[in-house]
């Protein structure tokens, strides 16, 4: 690109470089940042640089977070014998939008992979089962992914949970809301099936 | 959100107030961020502020730029003599990579819209008209938008181009190569017909 100068240029290449961005947005975003008032450019700039230097794990759950620990485990009105167990810190704000969970959380940080080369000790396993130890848990919600990474890691923390005489739950596999049975895949019919309840 | 810190909130609000990067889009790219070294991640915030500051109109096209004279007008291999006239510098980039034109530009930075209180005044049209006295053009070339407002400029350009005894020209409306013939609309057809050339 010879047409814009080196410091344009260079602003697209940045933007180009972010997930999910490709050339044309790349260069949209770009114009819309010079567009701005300098001062805003400013507070964007210095949110980025920021939130990347203050960031750090709760020491509890392992969410991202600035402090010690998060804003969920130091809340007073969150269920803290109750533990949901996620892959990662993006899960959370998923079940968080429900607004129907009041306990709090582990993050896993990955899922057990061990084609990739990730194993149980590469992710927060052991940390969980310290928590097990420490805390007063009366039950333990496996909220891992529904891939095979996702199912082995359930399963390798349901045996460590059972163990420890805890209650383990595991969330539902099934049709999601709105979904049109026709264009739904047969193994999610099947768990719907033998996830059925009474009416 | 109370359920990630202050830092990372304020960052996905500055990812949301993007354009074109919804809710969801801004949490990932916000994730993204903080999951870079450290040293990524001041470069990237370095680009926008640097790219921002430095920002200013290339005194002959009104592309943008960071020094006085951009890129195109300052390459010695362009054709000084022929002008296309665009509305925004990002309309530019568009005709720059077809890699065809070898003549230079000049940015608007708008089209007439008298509803939008945009009259030929608040655009570079008066500082086109003074380049066509000071250079030695040979043909300007107008390749405003084919909507309302960009017709509209268009006449209005074309009027006193002439007036100045230079020809004046304008990009073709037609069919979109690999457009299909049934979902292009009448206007458009029409255009195609009037434009159509011996085979």
């Amino acid at each position: 690109m010879n047409y814009y100068s080196d410091s344009i240029n260079n602003l697209i290449e940045e933007m180009a470089s972010l997930p999910g961005i490709g050339p044309k947005s790349a260069q949209r975003l770009a114009f819309h940042i010079l567009n701005l008032p300098q001062s805003r450019v400013e507070h964007l700039a210095d949110s980025i640089v920021t939130a990347r230097k203050k960031i750090c794990l709760c020491k509890k759950c392992f969410n991202l977070s600035d402090q010690n620990i998060c804003p969920i485990c130091s809340n007073p009105k969150r269920d803290a014998s109750t533990i949901m167990v996620v892959e990662e810190a993006s899960d959370l704000a998923a079940y968080e939008k429900t607004g129907q969970y009041h306990g709090v959380y582990h993050v896993l940080h990955g899922a057990v992979n061990p084609m990739a080369g990730i194993q149980p000790e590469n992710i927060k396993l052991k940390e969980l089962m310290q928590r097990l130890q420490r805390e007063e848990v009366k039950e333990v919600i496996i909220a891992t992914n529904s891939t095979v990474e996702g199912e082995a890691t359930a399963l390798w923390i349901s045996k460590f949970v059972k163990q420890a005489g805890i209650r383990v739950t595991r969330i539902a596999s099934g049709v999601p809301v709105g979904g049109a049975l026709e264009f739904i895949d047969e193994m999610t019919l099947f768990r719907a099936l033998e996830g059925r309840t009474e009416i």
